[in-house]
């Protein structure tokens, strides 16, 4: 069977990404009361990092071990991508000596050439085009805290802010659900025409609808969740604290007052970290109706969903299991071991 | 039940050392013969290192996974505490992505405040204040090696040196125990009287005593344990070799001669690393008498227990378990996937 | 029973390596059809890194975990080696901490001095002299792909370019199985005359023969192997690119045309990472006589069976079993725990 990746939500159905979405709530039912399904014995997770990281590291180390398996951490600079030697051969070594990759990257393009010569499969942990594995874990905290008695196809989801990944990943994966997906910020900071594109097939066949506005009123009203992000923005050109300010603040900042003119009881999401003063303050961030601290958590039982779903496992039949048990036992034996 | 967090010795009772020092001594047993109690199956132990160290580290991580669970190595700058996020944020999403977590920090002020916003139980693995798992370890040793025939009680231990935070930390957990300890170093390198105000307290309920002085033969006299630390002093008031060497040479440097002023049969105890040559000379370190080496053996041991005692464990009643196994089998096989 | 180091595979006969490799085919086979034997189980492996690795680290880490083991990996800096602390000093330290330690060391003799002060067996993970499970792993990939009907030891080997410590770990491995080994490359850079004598004491044992030529006809005449290096040169004598290429390049690439001269069917070997462009082309790299992806996933599969061999696993019978156990249950039944 051939190897699935999982580098972008677009490549998966909405029944694809709702069957993991099931799996990662009764993953998370489960470990809650102390039950380890074993699926992911003897099986090794390569985690390669050319950024720091918290939540992504810990989240796919501890998915990956309390389902029985093992996690290697690459920090950043303890293995070259690229570097002395061409990914594509680093690819292919890597492939065959750990089961399943997972990678963040500086640039995507890296990411999808990891994946075409690996023979484990890849799954992006974050890069300047997606965060994917954010979208699944902010899907379960909506499925989990959507409004009583309301479908999911009919929820409204409304970024505030830089047209970070984040904001375009959520785009993404609202996009496929049906949801509406509105960006609320300013006009130079909108969504690539080109991203947005992808949003608009998405909704084409989920019924969704995608949009950027500048206007407030119109962004907020009827919003069920209200997402944020930090306004560094990319990479390469990030901005110093003066410039993001001039741009954003003080109207694209999450405040009380902004959360007003959302639905009643809308909740509020943050992919964090947080830059606390910048594009939210403490009283939206430590409020009830905060999800930021579910989210965190819930990256980690949608990777569980996503580890369990992607990495290879042979359906060893018992005679053969047998036949290669007797045959370690009787070297093991000559040699003076045993297990 | 509140989760229990062990930044310092002095948090705990006598009784509550005593148990931990018991189920040490089971745990060293069982493992030196082979027996791996799983008690910490499926858990995960978060390790946060601001600073560099091989035994803490090593310690930590080993005793976690010989128990059945696993830990995660944060090395200084793969995850930052109070940077970009507040030591807050990180401490609650931490909490929520592992089972327990450690720390070996710069300042004991933000292992506080991480123990205050993590669901999870957190392990001090050394801060500028107190070092309380190599208390516990030399406790261990302590016990192991005291004169055949005396209580602990009854044993004297003098610290030769600097007032480092591991000097503190011998004098917190001996006058929690009820030994005498005097510090033998020169006047202004003794333990504050802050400090030492603490170590009294724990005398009035123990029995036991605390005190220092630069008077020599009075210090080792009847001394059954010698321990010693380097001279670098701490952290931003670190000393050059020149400075250190002015303040404590010869007269803090634990040598035979120095060694035959305490008890017949008295033992050396130092945390390591040594700088040799410096605190202690080579015939001291490679004595019989030197205990060093079962110390740094033994806080693995410890460490053990503690991470036993403190990292949360759910009771899951078989119909529980029963329940939620069919309910993840059940998804697993419409997946099809197999566990 | 003595503990044994594996820091050369020149302490060690032919019959030990034959073992060893059968060893590694056998937990190939196992392992490819998901039977993974918990040889390892509760076993702990230390791996210390001086330098930057790809290939050792993931192989080292992965066999010991797929076995049931666990591996702390020691980045370059994060644990000191002869810094603050003695080599001596450490080993002692790590040797009690954990049941085996593997190094890459810049300096030999760092790794000999850990070996010798070490309690837990010591594995060279390469050094500046040799390389020795690449040897295994390498002749794992020859014994698997030598020409239908040829033995072993009727095979040759010829390796093309600077005698790096690959270079002479070939030689070692090949002069003791017997084979017939040929280093071609400019004479002044032929393996050193002291090293060369070692391989020539294996030939006095094994019958197989060892020497080191400009002649290219001769050197590759019936040759079943053609392995190659970087032309980096080692440590703190690297050659920049320019000089390499002026030492090296045309003469010593490893083209189609070089691999014409060798016998019908030769192979072509690479310890990677490859420069590609400098020392083989892409046309060798990626045609079909190409082993050096398997050479990379074989040594995963022959460090398995070396940490299997030497990591010691004490026999435990069940009623000292039983009394540790019960002794264990009784203290945690005691404080409120289970397992």
């Amino acid at each position: 069977m051939a190897k699935r990746d999982f580098l972008d939500t677009n490549d998966f159905t909405k029944t694809d990404i709702l069957d993991l979405i099931e799996l990662s709530l009764a993953l998370k039912r489960a470990t809650k009361v102390g039950y380890y399904p074993p699926i992911l014995k003897h099986k090794t997770l390569g985690m390669i990092f050319q950024q720091v990281s918290t939540r992504t590291r810990i989240s796919f180390e501890t998915a990956m071990t309390d389902l029985g398996g093992h996690a290697q951490f690459y920090a950043p600079g303890t293995i070259q991508l690229g570097g002395h030697e061409s990914i594509e051969d680093s690819a292919r070594v890597m492939g065959s000596l750990v089961d399943i990759l997972m990678a963040r990257v500086d640039r995507h393009t890296d990411l999808v050439t990891l994946a075409q010569h690996s023979a484990a499969p890849v799954i992006n942990g974050m890069s300047d085009y997606n965060h994917p594995t954010q979208e699944l874990g902010d899907l379960l905290t909506m499925v989990e805290n959507r409004p009583a008695g309301k479908r999911l196809e009919d929820c409204k989801l409304v970024f505030v802010g830089d047209a970070t990944q984040v904001c375009v990943s959520e785009m993404f994966i609202a996009s496929k659900m049906g949801m509406e997906f509105v960006q609320y910020g300013p006009k130079d900071y909108h969504i690539k025409s080109s991203l947005l594109a992808i949003g608009e097939q998405n909704c084409a066949i989920s019924g969704g609808k995608v949009s950027m506005t500048e206007d407030r009123q119109a962004a907020l009203e009827g919003a069920d969740f209200v997402y944020t992000d930090v306004w560094y923005g990319l990479y390469d050109a990030e901005l110093s604290l003066e410039e993001r300010m001039a741009i954003f603040y003080p109207t694209y900042q999450v405040t009380p007052e902004l959360m007003a003119l959302a639905a009643p009881g809308a909740m509020f999401l943050h992919c964090l970290p947080a830059a606390r003063g910048e594009e939210v303050v403490d009283e939206v961030m430590d409020a009830a109706y905060s999800l930021c601290w579910s989210q965190a958590e819930n990256r980690k039982h949608a990777i569980r969903a996503l580890l369990a779903k992607l990495c290879p496992v042979p359906n060893l039949d018992d005679a053969t299991r047998g036949e290669v048990k007797a045959d370690i036992n009787a070297i093991l034996a000559r040699l003076g071991l045993s297990c």
